[in-house]
This record gives structure tokens, C-alpha cells and sequence, in this order.
């Protein structure tokens, strides 16, 4: 094989759930049917690992240092979602109809991993909540371990500037069914469970 | 979401198997984990879409204009292999011992799509065949209706020639249960049966 092919299917690899047999059939594809569209990839791509930062209010991905959600004057400024990371923020944005305030941890509070409230900008988000225009901070973190444990250090950084911390909803998944439900879930369902009117 | 973050999820898509959600997640997890490999793709493929042609010999993909397989002295000169597509010729060299040389036709007859000999480019596989070298032309085209058309029409060359044609056999897959083999395949399988010393 070539060499500039077999360093082609190498570099796919980067790409996450990619291994040799799908770099392989990638770089192929590319190669017979797609070349425009592999060098505008290409060009795109380096594009965006060089320019895309975080925006300095929210450290969500931007090329801009304040992102075009932050700079939108007509989103709702009195509630702050926080969220591990810019994949659950943009999940949250297609699946809901929130219009408030992000802010991204970039992580989780994991002192093993040598993530503690400085790595993900604890400081910052506690004068944005200082700032007094935030009335509630809805803790969109993981529920996880750390997710929980980072959901609690949160709750505890509103109540002291005085904003109300709220926490997504656990529970059994809609479309799901009971009998495949995990046991820490159900039990938790069935805890929450509430009256019908 | 940023302007360039969404480029760069649409640009991914150009990859096979990868949709909307994929391109999202790998566009993210480059951005988060791996710029300087994204970095490295992006100028591998880059480079790779405008430099890799095909082999004026074989016409599998090279970015010299006689490809290292076809330039290797150490391979024999007394079998041709055909194959439909470079991705054919790859799984032949990782399963097989083959040490003969290639011929890739980039497609198969199919007068409906337009792919007639001239398309898989079969008078240089005649010119080939008459410089007297060859002695066995391996077809190895896909066991597709169009891919056994293919392999007729070239098996038909290689008479012409005084090159003995061959054909990888047909048969019951190893590792597989006879329940779940096609009726065609089985049938085939039957049809052929060998006795066992």
C-alpha cells in the first residue's frame, strides 16, 4: 500500500470509534468517490482545531471570545444551566426548550484526575452568580459518581450567592420499559413517584 | 453553536457511516482532547486527496505513477490477479500468501451506470495479457450478478490470450453455521463437493 494511503488510514484513527477497518474503508471512500469533499474536510478541519477556543463567559467552544449564545440579548438572563460539557449543552439546546444562560465546567470535579473547582472555573461561575442577575442555576451535570459529587459542590456555591439550585429529574426513561430499567433508577422512580390529579 | 464547529460536523459527514451524531462527537472530541492529531489528519488528507492517483500499471491507487507492488522485482510475473476495487486487492494481500501481481479494473461491467471495458480499462488488461508474461489471471471479482458478468466477459479475454483463467471458489464460509448460509451458497456448496482421501 502506499505510503501517503497507509498514513492516511493512520491519521483517521484519531477519530473517536475508528479503528482499521473503517479508517481503511474512510481513506477508500474518499479516495474513489469524494475528493472534493475530502479536501474541503480537510481544510475545514484544520480550521477549526486552530481558530475554535472557548468563549469567555460560558467556555463553550467559540472562535469568537464571546460565543453568538452569550452575545444573544434575547435569551433569558435570570437562569444559568451548568453542564460538563459542550456536547451536553448542545443536546440540551436541540432536545429542550431552554432559553437561559449556559456554563460549561469543561469536566467534572475528579481530584484523581487533578480536576478540582480551579480546572473548571468554579471561581468564574461564582461571580457570574455574584453578579445578582441570576436567580436560578438549573445543575445539569452528569448522573454520575463525580457528576452527583460535583452536582452538590454547585448546589452549595448558589445557596451561598443566594441563587436557587435546581437538578434535572431522575427517573425511568420514556419509550422504556420497566422490566430493563437498572435497579438504582427504579428505586429512585419509585421514591419520586408522584400523585396524578 | 459556533459557525465553524458546525462546518466542521457538516464536513465530517462526507465520511461513510458517519451521521449527524457521529460528526458531532467526533467533532467534538477533537476539539476537546486531540488538536494536534486533528491537526495531523487534516494535512495528511489534505495532502492524500490531491496527491494519490492511480498506478499506470495496476490502476490501484499511488502516488507514484508506478505503484510499489508493480515496481517490486520480487514478485511473480506469471499470475495476474484482478480485482474490482483497490479495497479487493487490500483484503487479498492481508488474508492470502499471494505473491503475483494485480490488475484493478475500478468497477465492473455495468452498461447501465455507464462502466463499459473502456472504463475498466480492459485493452490495457489486453495488452497486458499479450506481452506473453502471464500465465494464470486470477478473477477475482465480487460473486455479484454484474461481478460474475465481469468475470465471464473476462475469462473470455484471457482465452484469447493463451492465459489460463481461474476463479476463487464458491462455497460454505469457514467459522459459519450451515443453517444460516444462503440457499444459493449451500446449493453451490453441495454441488461442489469434494471427496476426502
Amino acid at each position: 500500500m502506499s505510503k501517503l494511503l497507509s498514513d492516511l488510514i493512520e491519521a483517521l484513527r484519531c477519530l473517536p470509534g475508528v479503528g482499521n477497518k473503517s479508517a481503511q474503508r474512510m481513506a477508500f471512500h474518499l479516495l474513489e468517490r469524494e475528493r472534493e469533499r475530502g479536501l474541503k474536510l480537510a481544510s475545514t478541519l484544520e480550521q477549526a482545531m486552530r481558530r475554535i477556543g472557548h468563549c469567555s463567559r460560558c467556555r463553550n467552544f467559540s472562535e469568537e471570545s464571546v460565543c453568538a449564545l452569550c452575545a444573544n440579548s434575547s435569551r433569558d438572563r435570570q437562569a444559568l444551566c451548568v453542564v460538563e460539557s459542550p456536547t451536553d449543552l448542545a443536546a440540551i439546546e436541540q432536545a429542550t426548550g431552554y432559553r437561559g444562560q449556559y456554563f460549561v465546567l469543561l469536566g467534572r470535579l475528579s481530584p484523581l484526575d487533578g480536576l478540582g473547582p480551579e480546572e473548571l472555573g468554579l471561581a468564574q461561575l461564582s461571580e457570574r452568580l455574584a453578579e445578582g442577575e441570576i436567580e436560578e442555576m438549573i445543575i445539569a451535570t452528569n448522573p454520575t459518581v463525580e457528576g452527583e459529587a460535583t452536582a452538590h459542590y454547585l448546589a452549595q456555591l448558589a445557596h451561598a450567592a443566594g441563587v436557587r439550585p435546581s437538578r434535572l429529574a431522575h427517573g425511568v426513561p420514556l419509550g422504556g420499559e420497566l422490566e430493563y430499567v437498572d435497579r438504582s433508577t427504579l428505586a429512585h422512580a419509585f421514591g419520586s413517584r408522584h400523585t396524578l390529579s
